[in-house]
Parts: C-alpha cells; sequence; structure tokens
C-alpha cells in the first residue's frame, strides 16, 4: 500500500471489477460505487475524498477502543518480529496465546477456565456446537442434540452460525440453512411481542417461549440454548430484566446448556465488561470475539466451563477439531494490548459512568418523534425503530427501504448509522467523549427529521 | 508480551490449566506437557528452552516465505497505523481490500475475476458451499444441490467443512457432519487403490468414480465436486497426470460446478504458482488461504469465476453472507507483501528450479528402505507411508501409533516431520536451501531408521 493516490473513481472501478463485499447488492452497488475508506483515528474514519464520517457504529461493533492506537500497532509489530506464526496443533503452544488464555479466564466468572481460538464469531459459534453435541455424546446421552436458538439472532455466515441465526433473508443465501437440528423461538421484543405487558412480566413471559419448546421437543432430546445478552443485529433487542434469571433457572431446570453468544456485547457495550455480567448470566460455554481485538486483527474465543472441559479432556481422546489460526500469535497479542488498555484506563468503567447516561437519555430523546415507535437501549448500543403509525405499530412496507433512508440521510451528514431492518441502531466505541455523544444525536436527529420529512411523517 | 522469561515449566502449567489447543488429546498433552515456541526465522523455530526446530511443515503448510520477513511486520504496521479496521459492509470498500483482489484476479485463470475475503480455509469452504448453492437457486434449478467431496479430503472445521472432509475421526468431533447432502467418493489414492494399474490408467479409472456417483444421484441434483488439487493431510495424495482432465471432463459433461480448494497447494507449494496451474485445471470457484499470507496473519479468498460471479450479481440482490473481517485492512495488506516478495524474488520460480528436484529426490530415496511402502510427492509436498509388510502392504494396526512414534523420532533430532495416519509428511517453506533439504531428508532418514528399529522392520 504504498500507492496513495486519492482518485476515487479509479478506486471504485477497480472495486466493483473484483472485490466482492459482504451482505451487498452488487447491482445496486455497481450504481453508486463504493466509499472507499483511508484513514481512522478514535471515533472518526476519512474516506479518499477527504471527508469525515463518526463512526456511530464501531466499525462493525467491534472498534471499542476506537481507530488508530500507536500501542497496539506496536505490540503487533513485536509480537510478529518474534513470532510471525504458531501452530498450536503437534503439542505446541507459545507464551501470546497462553496469556491470553489466562487472561482472559481472569476476567471471566469462577467456572469459565479453558478457552479455544478461532478467528471470527462464525467460527467460535461453530465451535460451542460441535463441542455441546460431542459432550452430551461422552456424557452417554446422544439423544441431546436439539440446538435452540431466537428469531432477529445474529451468529454469524457459515453453515452452522448461519442457521442458528434468526434472520430469514440469510437463509435465503444458499446451504440450506438452517440446518436440520436447529429450531427457533420468539426473542424478548416488547414492542413487537408484548407492548402491553409490563416489562417484567413480560421477561418472564418471553423467557418461558423456551420452556414450552423444550417441553414441546422433550428435554432429554434438547442439547443447548444458545443467545445474545442482547441482540444487535436484530435490532438492539434488549431484554428485559427478569428475562435472564428465568432464562437460567429453565437451562438448569431441564438440563440444557447456556451457550452465551457474547461476540458484540463482550468488552464493554453493556457498559459492563461483559453482558453476562450485566445480565447475571452463568454460561456454559461464552463466544468471544469483534471487542477482544477492537477489531484490529480477526480473533474471537470460545470460553469452556469446568464441567464441559472436564468431560472433553477426560474422556474425549483427541477432539479433532481445529483452524491453522487458532491462537495466531500477532493476534493474541494484540487482543492482550487491547485488554490492558482497556483495563489500565478503565474505558469500560468510565464509559458506564460518563457515556451510558447521555446515551440512554439521547436514545429516549425520540419518544415522542412522529416517526420513532420504540426507542430502546442498553449501555452503548441503542435503537430507534421507525414506524408508519406510531398509535399502531404498524411498519412501512419493505420496499419503502425508509432504515435505508435514513442511514443514507445520516450518512450526508458524517455520521454511519444502521438500518437493521428499520430499527437504527448505534453502537459508538467507547472512547467517545460525551460532546461527541451530543453531536452523534444531533445528527441522528437531522438525520431521522429529514427521513420523517420523506415520507410525510413530518 | 513484554514479560520474557524463559520458565518453561512455568509456561506449560498456565498452558494446561487454560489453553484448548486444536485437533489434540488434551489427557495426554497433560502427561507431557506442551513445547512453547519462542522465536522463528527462516525455516527455524526455537523453543523457550533454546531447542532449534526445523519446520519441514511450514507450520501448517502455511509458511511459504519462511518466518520473520520483516517487510510483512512493516507491511502490517504501516496498514495497520492509517486504518485498523474497515467494514466491507454498507457500500464501504478500502485500498487493500481492492488492490488485493485486483492482485489475485491477475495471477488467475482470465474466467476468475471476482473475490471474496474470509479469515480462515473454513470460512472460504463455507462460502463457496452457500455460492454453489445459491447460483443454481438463481440459476432456476434448486433440485441441483448435492456435493460431492471425496475421502481423505482436508477442507476445514467449521460444519460444512468437516463435512466436505473425508477423514473419519473429525465426524466424531461433534455437530452431526457429514451433512445432509454431502457424499463422498474415494480419491486418487493409488497405493491404496490402484497399486497394481499403470499410473495413467489409474488416474482415468479414479476420475470416473466421479462419473459413477454423478449419475448414482442423478446429473441434475448434483450441485457441485470439491477437491483439493492434491491431498496434503489426507497424506500426500498425489494423482496421476490423466486424473484432473477427466475430472474436467465429466464435469464440463454433467453441469457440475468444479470447486478447488488450493489453501494448501496455492501460492508455490506445487512449485507452480497454483495446483490447477500445475494439473491443468479450469475451475469454477477457488479457495486460497495459508500461503496467501504465508501464516503471518489470517486470510482466506474465496475466488469466483465470471459466470457464478454474474448470476449473483444480476440477478441475486443483497446476498445475506459475509464476515466481520471480510477484507480486514491489515490481512490484506501483509498479503500483498508476501505476494510481492514471492514475485520479485522469483521465490516459486526458484523452488521449482533448485529445489523440487532435490526434495522429490530425497522422498524417492526410501523406495527401497523396508519401513516404507511407498514414497509420493508433488513440488514440495511429499509423503512416505510406513507399512508393516512392505511387499502386501500392510499397515501396523492403529494402537502402534507408529506415525507418532516416527514424529518423535524427528522432533527429538530438530525435525517438525508430521504424522497423517502412517504417512510421514513434508512441506518444508519454498525458501528452504539446497543444504537444509539435505538436512531435512538426512534427518528425516534417522527418525526413520529409529522408527524401524524399534518395530522391528530394521
Amino acid at each position: 500500500m504504498t500507492d496513495r493516490d486519492f482518485d476515487t473513481q479509479d478506486w471504485q472501478v477497480r472495486d466493483r471489477a473484483h472485490y466482492l463485499h459482504p451482505f451487498t447488492d452488487h447491482a445496486g452497488l455497481r450504481q453508486t460505487g463504493s466509499r472507499i475508506a483511508a484513514h481512522a483515528e478514535g471515533i472518526h474514519v476519512w474516506d479518499t475524498d477527504g471527508n469525515r464520517m463518526i463512526d456511530g457504529l464501531s466499525g462493525l461493533g467491534c472498534v471499542n477502543l476506537g481507530y488508530g492506537r500507536r500501542e497496539l500497532v506496536e505490540a503487533v509489530a513485536r509480537e510478529m518480529a518474534e513470532l510471525s506464526y504458531c501452530p498450536s496443533f503437534f503439542r505446541t503452544s507459545h507464551r501470546a496465546a497462553i496469556t491470553l488464555a489466562e487472561t482472559l479466564t481472569g476476567l471471566l466468572p469462577d467456572h469459565l477456565n479453558h478457552v479455544f481460538f478461532q478467528s471470527s464469531g462464525s467460527e467460535a459459534n461453530e465451535t460451542a456446537m460441535r463441542l455441546v453435541r460431542r459432550f452430551w455424546d461422552l456424557e452417554g446421552r446422544p439423544e441431546k442434540r436439539v440446538i435452540i436458538a431466537r428469531e432477529l439472532a445474529y451468529h454469524g455466515s457459515t453453515h452452522m452460525a448461519a442457521s442458528l441465526s434468526g434472520i430469514p433473508p440469510m437463509y435465503g443465501a444458499g446451504g440450506d440453512v438452517p440446518l436440520p437440528g436447529v429450531v427457533h423461538i420468539r426473542t424478548p421484543y416488547r414492542y413487537r411481542h408484548g407492548r402491553d405487558m409490563d416489562p417484567a412480566e413480560f421477561g418472564v413471559v418471553a423467557a418461558r417461549w423456551l420452556e414450552e419448546k423444550i417441553l414441546e421437543i422433550g428435554p432429554d432430546r434438547v442439547a443447548a440454548f444458545v443467545a445474545e445478552p442482547a441482540q444487535s443485529a436484530g435490532g438492539a433487542i434488549c431484554p428485559p430484566e427478569t428475562y435472564w434469571p428465568e432464562i437460567q433457572r429453565i437451562c438448569r431446570k431441564y438440563d440444557v446448556l447456556l451457550v452465551l453468544d457474547e461476540v458484540v456485547m463482550g468488552f464493554g457495550r453493556t457498559g459492563k465488561w461483559f453482558g453476562h455480567r450485566y445480565y447475571g448470566i452463568e454460561p456454559d460455554l461464552m463466544q468471544l470475539g469483534k471487542g477482544i481485538t477492537s477489531g484490529y486483527l480477526p480473533l474471537s474465543a470460545t470460553v469452556i466451563s469446568d464441567r464441559v472441559a472436564d468431560v472433553l479432556i477426560d474422556k474425549g481422546g483427541e477432539w479433532a477439531h481445529g483452524y491453522t489460526y487458532s491462537g495466531h500469535p500477532a493476534c493474541c497479542a494484540v487482543a492482550l494490548e487491547n485488554i490492558r488498555i482497556l483495563t489500565e484506563e478503565r474505558i469500560v468503567e468510565r464509559a458506564e459512568a460518563e457515556l451510558v447516561p447521555a446515551f440512554a437519555a439521547g436514545i429516549r430523546s425520540f419518544v415522542d418523534h412522529p416517526l420513532i415507535g420504540d426507542c430502546r437501549s442498553v449501555g452503548l448500543m441503542g435503537g430507534l425503530e421507525i414506524v408508519r403509525d406510531k398509535a399502531t405499530g404498524e411498519a412501512f412496507p419493505y420496499e419503502a427501504h425508509v432504515g435505508d433512508h435514513c442511514s443514507a440521510e445520516a450518512l450526508k451528514r458524517g455520521l454511519a448509522l444502521r438500518a437493521n431492518g428499520d430499527t437504527m441502531s448505534l453502537m459508538p466505541p467507547l472512547v467517545t467523549t460525551p460532546d461527541q455523544i451530543a453531536e452523534i444525536f444531533a445528527i441522528a436527529r437531522e438525520a431521522i427529521d429529514a427521513t420523517a420529512r420523506h415520507f410525510g411523517a413530518m
């Protein structure tokens, strides 16, 4: 990358000719051309035309520490110069992977002491699902096989991870997903499934959907329940306080493993270090990713409880599962440096104290907006759900693409604001300042106002 | 990783307490403890006790350029300082991903012009399989669904990638693999399936196993055939020259997509830049990984032909598939620098001219060894198959773990030599010198002799 010329159009032509982007309508992209990102620092990203954008999404919910921290670059260069690659096959290990595994278990509840590494959240979910069924096989209960996941979940794009996900357009992306043995229940989406209920009451009702499904399938056939603490890609769905304790009770009662996908929520998104701390959850397996490196390099971890790990180790022989890049030295080193900075600079604690209240207030400030049916947030993740009719909650027709319109209005004004369906999502970096939080909401309001005017709601 | 103390035992204790390695018998590992890798340069790896090992395996078949090249470290640091993360969602792109996509297509046949990025070979195979079925859906032929793969194949560890793989212990690792719709045929493993045949004759016979399977299933139901050009993890299985032309003819005849997993063979392993050049294959989809970055960072690419890409783009709308780290800037930048060095230093061409003949001769030098039933190689990948009875090809019983014994004998003498079942595999870096090739085979001979003595064959 020594060629630093800034002819955007040239980059767009070459982009279109050869690069197939993820989750993209390429026919549509060919008409508009890509925005070419050039430089990023803190919470800002500049494109090749010099436009500055506030990244209200932390990339894809990963850049918790913000862009361009020199210490992370240096940690990578240091490790890579020493050990540019190392397999953890063949009874080999290395210091960055060991130290990271130890560091992670130190941050987690006492019963979570074992770590398996991969490069992505998808792979972490794949590992967790293979492990769940392996565990029940080794326990002599091979009939425990069914995985229960949730509607509007997002767990990744590989065949199993896409199957766990509950976002129907993903099933159309090929591969005969969802796979057999994966079923979905409704999610604690109060605005759509329990608007008339008290939140505490709704939390218990929503959790009981799991119990109903377990009883329908038969507890002896259910291997695990998989869920995110709160759902980001599904549209910032934040469960009431009563939801997780009841889920925990149900999983214990029927001996169903509780698998918690903390890929987005982990490393501070909720204002606590992890989603399970915020909601008080004790999972059997946990997937970490994204914020584990603040996106500086690809890495994910599957954290495994003593109960599961002991069976795998004592009874399992060789577990024939793993990846070339399981425990890659540079990726582990950058995670360690990221965690060191988050810890020493008290970034999660400061975000909780200094940003979360302002962020929650910013989200709630749309409660009377004519275009917004529901305002919800947890920590630094929030969603504003656009509706056509505030009284009934009626949505705009899909063809209106109201969310995409609003995203475009925000981007014109220098803010990345994501449309998850018709819910406008925000997940700013944890290093955002209070002034920048105010700036984000000011732009979001302009974008939503402009959208409201365009669609005749204002 | 500033803590550079060298107390190996302490690292081993911490390793055992928290780090679950891939493809490992952890009960066994707890008895021996891990070797702790500390530093690597060129083709050598040093452990925390100061022992030097020649890496005859290029890590896991990935470190084609050797360890510790400063230019690659600098390329990563440069890119990461500029753009530490960038999603390619939201109609955004960046220069490293664009340049890499363009560079790769420039190295490949004319009909391969589109690139999708992931972080691992497993993910590349997952992408390819989703895309294959998506393609046939869009072509109005949704009944074309069955994927044909091969025995002893290795394609990865996620549910679909493990399903494509033809290594039975992997099916025991959990997850109900192979998935429905994936079937396996025999592989062109002449020593086991056609020892009495002329190689050219056997190649055609082995290719016809594909035709037989297609006809058994019905050509209208078969979506794709997936294969590695030559098989590494399966035990260095190298097809006769007649195999691939016949496979190509069969795929064309029945309109079955040919999906080529070049994760190991790509970037010089065969002595040509890619396996398809060596064997003369024209795939519809191709997976690249490992050597694309020489293992310096996790990256894989799925390369897509115009035929498939045009349908996806023109008829597909949004393809709801992708990864947070699709096209990660630092990973793309390190791949670009790796390819620049391979190209400018003519490393593949020099390996072909200066190393491959000596490597092939080294492998063949075991033809009369009493413990070795078969010697085979392509480029810088070779296998020596250990047998109990050279006349009949009878193998040692599984419980003898003869391959693992031989690996341990090699490691004692400072050489990483892998046991794939009872086949001892070598895949040295492309930057190995002729003298080092001689050293590798001298140690391999000592290890195999010692194994022969131990098992009473010498």
